[in-house]
């Protein structure tokens, strides 16, 4: 990230010095000893190094206003957290820890005070509740709020859990609750004002936690022969880890761990297998276990619910099976920014 | 990156399955071997081995559409080039190599055809001069073409130049001439035409060239006290460095390798001292050798001028000396993406 002190005073708000101080301000109040992080903002680049024995995770998400949260609807603060989380969620699906991470941020000037000090307290929250520290980043002035945020994160080598190990006959597991963070995104689009961050129904969408300890404890015991998150729904990334692992899958629909969906907040829209089948954003983690090592999953870790769902099969299909045993295929209706604007428009946020 | 192929066949053009089919296609006929790279596109995040010995450098840069480029004048291959090699260049000033990058890409369905494989060709092509391949990234839809890019460089620890170390009485240097790129961009904006990638004037703009082997021979033989590269002008970036440092400056104006402009192009906005001073984007090496080192600074490498263009000072100001040794202050009308519209307006694009 760019120098943040200038030697003449004309630079300071609301220009990108004092966007730049802000955020420099957030990041020397993170502990970045341990962290790997030898020189942070204010150079070219920053420096980091690596632990011995270990890989390094690379990854970077997108995070746009309009696409990925509304300016009106979401608090800054919101804002902060889960631009962080999920990018450390893929870190958390890898089977490992973060350590740092860059920030990307291009705001409207009207968003360089108020909004942004409130974006940074979000993020630098999740940053101590994650374990990683800013490390650097680039920042520019653009009418819409965008941001990209790369996590490098770490894996002892060997350890790491692909999407590629499930085979014919593990049993698919997933952590927590799905279709929370769905049921919250709808709950704010009916809304006409900003959620407020207290209301527990708005929870999992706007301060969505990556499961580290357990991605991890899987990883470390070798227990998952395959692992992703879920972020854009059961519906879609369940397809893509039997394609990386060329296998299919039988889910039960009873198993599935739906939310529950109070009763003064029902309506036609937001029955609970779909919301948990197709609703994206729960970062959840979806893994397979091979039959021999079942025992060793706990039905809990942390308080997080884990809980089996189906099994992977050799017929590379994506089966539904009802309580009565019936067998439909798995409708894929989760997110895909590029697919024409279909039934799906109703169940994530769209430019 | 999520993975690319889908069981389903409902995900084909234009879905995000065809973007990331594309996209994996590039990175597969990059030589991953000796990159360091052990799990690129494909899985939630991307693996990296890091090499013994070494520092990893890690830096991210902005490339949007109306900030940093516009759709209808500037060629596709260009913004694939210049995305990786603003990028890149921050990697050259530390004096480090790029050993891999991630590629976030938001685009307009109607761009993810074409324009997206001749982006994906310049993207190739810079990503094989500057020896740094494709392991992961983010697509998504969008009205903009927004682009984020993330390099993953080393550096032997320890051998990693900062913008801190410049020292009073030290010599000031930079790599090249500089203006190049915002003439070309000037003429650029004047034309009405998407901008002739085989027209040399347009080329330091274009198709800028990290300085990649001259950085890596400064830090291995520790002739560079300090070291930044120019992407926002030299007028922004000296206070930079010099604040960083400590230090101020004294440029002598008629040392400064300044754009030779053709006279067929040459208008009022063009004086060559303004576009040298004030141009961004020539991504140049600025560095500080010690007096006891100047000798072993060569006049060029590589056909690269290397150009002593003033000193470092004690006192902490910035003064530009004219050719009858009269001092005055360095005018700062670099870029800062903050700053109210003003003079700066002429000189790079805004939104």
């Amino acid at each position: 990230m760019k120098k943040t002190k200038h030697l003449s005073a004309k630079h300071q708000n609301p220009g990108e010095a004092g966007v730049l101080r802000r955020i420099d301000e957030v990041a020397a109040r993170m502990q970045t000893r341990g962290s790997g992080v030898r020189l942070g903002i204010g150079d070219d680049a920053a420096l980091f190094k690596s632990t011995n024995g270990f890989d390094q995770i690379l990854t970077c998400d997108w995070f746009l206003e309009g696409t990925h949260f509304l300016r009106d609807k979401h608090p800054a603060d919101a804002v902060g957290w889960k631009c962080l989380a999920r990018a450390v969620s893929d870190v958390a699906a890898m089977g490992g820890l973060p350590r740092c991470f860059l920030l990307s941020l291009a705001l409207p000037a009207s968003h360089a005070g108020l909004w942004l000090d409130e974006f940074l307290q979000g993020l630098h929250r999740a940053a101590k509740r994650f374990g990683c520290v800013l490390a650097g980043g680039d920042t520019t002035r653009r009418r819409d709020i965008l941001i990209n945020v790369t996590v490098v994160g770490e894996v002892r080598t060997g350890e790491a859990v692909l999407r590629s190990g499930a085979r014919p006959g593990d049993v698919l597991f997933v952590s927590g609750r799905l279709g929370e963070a769905e049921l919250g995104l709808r709950l704010i689009r009916k809304s006409k004002r900003l959620a407020s961050s207290r209301d527990p129904i708005f929870k999992k969408h706007l301060y969505p936690e990556p499961r580290l300890a357990l991605g991890r404890w899987l990883a470390e015991k070798r227990l998952a022969s395959a692992m992703m998150d879920l972020s854009d729904g059961l519906s879609t990334d369940l397809p893509r880890l039997c394609a990386a692992s060329s296998v299919g899958a039988r889910l039960k629909a009873s198993k599935i761990p739906a939310v529950g969906v109070p009763k003064g907040r029902r309506s036609g829209d937001t029955a609970a297998l779909d919301l948990a089948l197709h609703g994206g954003d729960d970062y959840e983690l979806l893994f397979t276990v091979p039959r021999k090592k079942l025992k060793r999953i706990p039905r809990s870790q942390n308080g997080t619910p884990i809980t089996a769902i189906g099994e992977i099969t050799k017929e590379r299909t994506l089966l539904l099976v009802d309580k009565a045993g019936r067998e439909s295929p798995l409708p894929d209706l989760g997110w895909d920014p590029f697919r024409k604007p279909d039934k799906r428009q109703e169940l994530t946020l769209r430019v």
